[in-house]
């Protein structure tokens, strides 16, 4: 762009890479240039170092000037070169001259039919290039071999007492699924697969590098399965080249930096949408997104790094192809993660921590909450007997520890109050039925929220989205929703939830505010509340980490009495 | 990445350029390696054309080796190298001898004080580089000398009877903006600013070009005031650092593809918040986006080119920094670009065609328009007697259109229906005063949308937007939105607005199926306005243009009379 450089300097360099340059010109004459350029393409194909540099002016063949200006070889020859052929006869005239100097008649014949000769040179079949199997890569898909993530499982014989890194229990399926599909699934990422703590995958495979690799590098090697470079969008485009060709991938990023791709995203979801209604489209593998490293613990990266707005714009797309899962757990997401790797045509996109955190369903109980995709938590609620005073209502991992520490408090400190925990593992559930196929039909959405009460809604991106996605539900006044409002920093992972009023104390206050009567009788409680989070917010800035009764807290069984 | 270039080939590589390089090595002692360094400095600096390649391991001068594996100059270097000095006695020891070897006896007094002799060598006050006032562009900031706008009004009699290009109109006043601001005030664009139909800037000024000018190229030179290159990553991060430094200026582009810059945008946005609250940094220039060739007038390009989600994305970040415009004509773009071009630390997203479209209010009333930021047109309204029936609300040129349209069918076919047409533009005041500065409060929004008559909002943009912004108010569930859902293609303007239901004739039976009654009474025009989609949908199809009683409709004055 800046300056060109010259012809021995590209040369140099090229042969610096290994190559060796063929320089190539058109010419005037298009045909005899094919010709030429024919004979050269002989000899490079001798070759294997060969490398042609082919160099023509932009608009070649076209007129050489319009209306005395030049336009072959020009920035003009970017647009329409002879716009006014219906009142401009000269324009007309160079048209047809343009035309014929292709030698038509040399061509088609008498009837305009292309010539035998020449229709023949063509492939046929699927050696066209638009009829390769491969251009339409569903031809070509084959399932994956997937084991069993049931033996993967994290043993959750009590819930909310066990931790694990629900990413790094992932690996060890993942592991396994590259061991099961060495030619038909890769992992991308921008640099980040040992952060996202899928390492794992490295004991069966590697970096793909084809380069020199240095006595001190590990991991790396030409047949590796696993796609880094720090480029988010070179992952985003591998991956899709992946998918079209009939492949199996997945992209796995930092939560806020996956907003990179939002401009590639779009054209694969527009490219979805388009092909699912083109009959003889085959579905291809889903694109799938593991986000992890997400806005609530970048405990070291701060603000910089927290921003979970991919599933606001990813949501905007079309409701056909679009499903987003928030598994609260790692038995959750080895279930969702089977699903994803199993689903056709849609861009999936799951929101996972890599963080040791508290697991809560066995894994039998996980794979039927995802499969409901939203459900009510017996073993955290306490209004089995009929209608709740309140819905804690919960989506993601960090939102759902929140609301369990929540509910464990008002159930201790308020015991006569009936709270009702409901877990939301597939976003698209809260839509309506017309406005999704997962979106829960009006009476389901009601049995699980109330058509009247109190829900208070702990969810992990911007709560806007929730309001967005229920504005038509029986009981959208009465939801209030918790979420990150753009409050972020470096600091302990509870001052950050504190930050955005999603902690566990100020959804008691919530709850306190919104349930009738409740402000009347809960005012000791609510001021330990708020006294507990300046407690909190002191404790993290004097000892830099959390308050043990925070970091350390379990679900506490002897708070799961009957009412 | 892929092959190091050898010294030579990067050497000649270089002189291509017109570089001379100077290779320079970093050795074991990094006090050498700092003289040695002066020196090569000192000999460069009396060269304008040497190029000092500075070549260094990853990690120089830490440990070479820890726990028997290497460290320097590999990847391990990216990482803590001694992350165990608490407890691994040979990892102190490894530290101890690390830090001793900077010599810091040489640099620090007996009370660890840095040496006068060294402190003197830094720079004091505003030679320091954080100390520089171009690091705190606020300091410099000068206001722009902007011309009176409304010498550029496009006249206009009656409303919606002559037509304007919107940006072209603009553009008049721009070219005077950067006229009158020749050392303050660029343009950028990804190579569309004469695409958006700003080229009339060209008449006082090019696009900078500091390399070689062939004889057919225009508007290029190395003092052009506008920025263009095709990539949005570098239009926007130079906006960002000519702001930061305390300059003005404005980035149009396509509306699809700004998308590109979301990641950029959301660092941009996080600064501006954070920077707010520290009082030692002065107010920066606003970034000031122009997105044109907008979602519905991408005839030609189609549905890769159609994408308004932008303003979702930009809404997300805090309210104290978003702004939000979508002029519904010239007179109103003028008047909204010469606020954002005055104000200060916002990001100012403007939303506005540049196909020739129906033009609605004088300057005056423009003016007036765009300060409240939505208001009741009361020229298209037949309601000032009393309580709507309807109110007919709408943002963005095109939907302002459609209403206008769907109004003028509405009071001639259903003259006893009383219809208040609402226009917004400044999309901020929709939401709640609570939420945004710009937020109105909740009477005088009743006193525009009602708080019980249906409202048919046709909105630029996805239209569950306008839901999230809304849902806190009175009249919300009676609120139903038109907008873009996804569905797009090359076509028609009319047959683009058909396809998303937002058209004339869909917001007519919009109303006819929401105003209580009025389906009972209103059948033979619900069933016209099907006919005519119809028609209107078999005509584009016919003639590759929307049919004239769509393309030369103009607001009808015969309509406007008493009810």
């Amino acid at each position: 762009m800046l300056a060109r450089i010259p012809e021995e300097e590209l040369a140099s360099l090229l042969r610096g890479y290994g190559y060796e340059p063929l320089f190539f010109d058109t010419g005037d004459d298009h045909l005899d240039t094919h010709r030429r350029f024919t004979e050269l393409l002989d000899r490079a194909l001798d070759d294997r170092r060969a490398m042609i540099v082919f160099r023509s002016p932009k608009g070649w063949t076209g007129p050489r000037e319009v209306d005395g200006l030049p336009v072959e070889g020009t920035w003009r020859a970017h647009q329409v070169p002879l716009a006014q052929v219906r009142t401009n006869a000269e324009h007309l005239r160079q048209l047809e001259e343009w035309m014929r100097s292709y030698r038509p008649e040399e061509l088609f014949d008498a009837d305009g039919a292309l010539k035998e000769t020449l229709a023949g040179l063509a492939p046929r079949g699927e050696r066209r290039m638009s009829g390769n199997p491969k251009t339409n890569g569903g031809l070509v898909l084959r399932d994956l071999e997937l084991p069993d993530f049931r033996r993967f499982a994290v043993p959750v014989d009590e819930p909310g007492t066990v931790t694990a890194e629900a990413t790094r229990v992932l690996a060890q399926w993942l592991t396994q699924v590259v061991r099961s599909n060495p030619e038909n699934f890769r992992i991308f990422g921008p640099d980040e697969t040992a952060s996202n703590r899928l390492d794992a995958v490295y004991e069966v495979t590697d970096k793909q590098w084809d380069a020199r690799i240095e006595p001190v590098d590990e991991h790396l090697a030409p047949t590796g399965r696993v796609v880094e470079m720090l480029s988010e969008h070179q992952c985003q485009g591998w991956l899709e080249g992946y998918l079209l060709t009939g492949r199996h991938g997945l992209f796995n990023c930092y939560e806020a930096f996956i907003h990179i791709v939002d401009s590639m995203f779009n054209q694969h979801a527009k490219w979805l949408k388009v092909t699912r209604g083109i009959p003889w489209r085959r579905p291809l593998a889903s694109l799938n997104y593991l986000l992890s490293s997400h806005v609530w613990r970048q405990d070291h990266n701060g603000f910089s790094h927290q921003d979970p707005g991919f599933i606001d714009h990813v949501v905007n797309k079309r409701a056909e192809i679009i499903r987003v899962y928030l598994p609260p757990d790692a038995n959750c997401l080895l279930s969702v993660a089977d699903h994803c790797l199993r689903s056709r045509h849609y861009v999936n996109v799951i929101v996972a921590g890599k963080q040791p955190a508290l697991q809560f369903l066995p894994m039998d109980e996980a794979i039927l909450h995802c499969t409901r995709g939203v459900g009510i938590w017996d073993w955290a609620s306490n209004d089995a007997s009929g209608e709740p005073d309140v819905v804690l209502a919960c989506c993601g991992d960090v939102p759902t520890l929140e609301t369990l520490a929540a509910a464990a408090i008002l159930r201790e400190r308020l015991p006569e109050l009936k709270v009702r925990v409901v877990n939301v593992v597939d976003l698209m559930r809260l839509q309506p039925e017309l406005e999704h196929p997962h979106g829960l039909p009006d009476h389901e959405f009601d049995s699980l929220f109330t058509s009247s009460r109190p829900v208070v809604f702990a969810y992990h991106g911007y709560p806007w989205l929730i309001h967005r996605l229920t504005y038509r539900r029986t009981n959208h006044a009465n939801l209030h929703v918790r979420g990150y409002k753009e409050e972020g920093t470096t600091t302990t992972p509870f001052d950050m939830v504190m930050l955005n009023d999603l902690d566990r104390y100020h959804l008691v206050i919530d709850v306190i505010d919104r349930v009738p009567g409740l402000v009347d009788r809960a005012g000791h409680l609510r001021q330990e509340m708020e006294d507990a989070r300046l407690r909190a917010h002191a404790y993290a800035r004097e000892h830099g980490e959390d308050a043990p009764e925070v970091s350390e807290w379990r679900w506490p069984p002897e708070a799961v009495v009957a009412p």
